[in-house]
């Protein structure tokens, strides 16, 4: 066994599919990793427990029995005041309920603390610790993938409110009159627009409204990775959907900003790869849109976080 | 003289037309007041030399020589970080650029320390230290006067952002297409719909559409304050004006709540005086706007600060 660090933390990611665990020393690197299945279990107990066994053997293949600090998960629904996971709809084993999961976790470990937060503060951890918001106290961070999530960094801090729950961007209001129905029932979300479920929303509504060629049209089921393609040949729907998009995240951007002063807006998940097509309209409408004070203040940074490790190295820091 | 605190403050509340300041104790009674002109100059030097001479008298008359710990200062426009008053368009001398206020009351005062913030937050702070918001760790302040101004508090500390102008959630989009333009150049800002001008915009809008009659319609100049005693009076039109303004102002608050995830929402200023017209609307459509899991659990409460203190208590909890 080689030489490690005395102090490791572990991360572990917990996505509806699969949940990603590593170990992360000090610098940031993720010395060991594995993933498990989320899905194979109705309930949490036997999925805590070949989490629980995944851990120690990850632990034992290293040879670092004895030297981690703690274990921070990120997981949707996630109350980092309570450690509990709360009616995730998206978890198999999440639907009802609270779930004492760090509790859970931590006796299983064998007592080693468990820390729990959402995926989006879990990434927002991330890019602060070993990422794009190295340095800065103010920023918020948001995901673009499926869904839109956010984490919110203020003095330093991460932002989680009266109950835990602060920071849930993607359900605020972008369209107030006949808006689109959004996952969490409500209308006119940001989430339901701009997520990559939303721009292939768009893109399906867009294609039905008239007879533009694109080469979308041929396409049975349409992606957001299928229009950042479309995009790429020149498809000029394609083009337009990201120009939309973006100024929509732009408009949101801009109200944001009104709330917390960051210094910095963070993008990151599968639709902030599109950056190519997406920063000119955000820029353009964020600046368009926000107090004359901070137009061409606040900057628009992406992920600097490797996109294999960014889910484990955001939870892992919560466990420092 | 009699004995009084070896701890004081002193708040001082700088509005367009007059600058109230007072002197504070540890349990937070105003123990004198005075009150100057801010408009009689168009030069900040004379008026910092005629402040600085008005809290010397004051503090000689209860006797409080070397007994004032701070001095607290709220005021529009200025930053918390560099206590200075940058472009106050609404203060005779405080047009253009930045004003180093707090380094030359500081000065004047013989290096009495001097804290400034803008006003909203110092209404924040006031709630929080004397008043309604006492014991809340997580909560937004909305001021509801002239303007619609805001206090953010989160984890007990007001937040500042990255360059002090945090909370400008007056100029949050309220209205995206064909908003109403706001005295801050962009269009369709909560302030330009649900301040006491905003509401008497929508009046005169209304009373021009229509033929209703109204106890407005006799009037040149509507104010807010004149709605109000219609619909006291069962105006129709005036209780339809508060229903729309309540409703405008939940669904904002909403979007307000997404991001932190406060134990209340705290009103104060002249509109929020018009609480039995304006308390049903808002938590309806509140309610109706947030996720799910916040719907019912967030308070909606007035300020418990008497108005004629408000402002210098406000200002005076900065100083401590």
């Amino acid at each position: 066994m080689e030489n490690f660090d005395q102090n490791l933390v572990i991360g572990v990611d917990v996505g509806g599919q699969t949940s990603k665990c590593g170990i992360v020393d000090t610098r940031g690197t993720v010395i060991a990793q594995t993933v498990i299945r989320t899905d194979n279990h109705n309930t949490v107990e036997p999925y805590i427990a070949e989490l629980a066994d995944a851990l120690k053997r990850l632990i034992a293949e290293v040879g670092a029995e004895g030297k981690i600090r703690g274990i921070g998960v990120g997981a949707p629904n996630a109350n980092y005041y309570t450690g509990d996971i709360e009616n995730a709809v998206n978890l198999s084993w999440g639907r009802s309920g609270s779930l004492h999961f760090a509790a859970m976790l931590k006796e299983a470990m064998g007592g080693i603390p468990v820390t729990l937060t959402n995926d989006a503060n879990a990434a927002a951890m991330g890019e602060m610790t070993y990422g794009a918001a190295r340095g800065m106290k103010n920023f918020i961070m948001i995901t673009l993938g499926t869904g839109v999530g956010s984490g919110i960094v203020i003095n330093g801090e991460m932002v989680y409110g009266h109950d835990g729950f602060a920071g849930e961007l993607g359900h605020t209001t972008l369209v107030r009159h006949n808006g689109r129905l959004c996952n969490c029932g409500k209308n006119g979300c940001l989430e339901a627009y701009c997520s990559a479920i939303g721009i292939a929303r768009t893109a399906r509504e867009w294609l039905d409204m008239t007879d533009e060629p694109s080469l979308l049209r041929k396409l049975d089921k349409i992606t957001a990775k299928d229009i950042y393609e479309a995009a790429k040949e020149g498809d000029a729907l394609a083009l337009r959907l990201f120009d939309y998009t973006g100024t929509l995240l732009g408009m949101a951007f801009a109200d944001f900003i009104e709330f917390s002063a960051p210094e910095a807006i963070v993008l990151f998940g599968g639709m902030a790869k599109s950056k190519e097509f997406l920063t000119e309209p955000i820029e353009r409408s964020m600046n368009a849109n926000v107090l004359p004070l901070w137009r061409g203040k606040v900057k628009l940074v992406y992920s600097a976080l490797k996109e294999s490790d960014a889910a484990i190295l955001g939870a892992s820091a919560l466990a420092w």
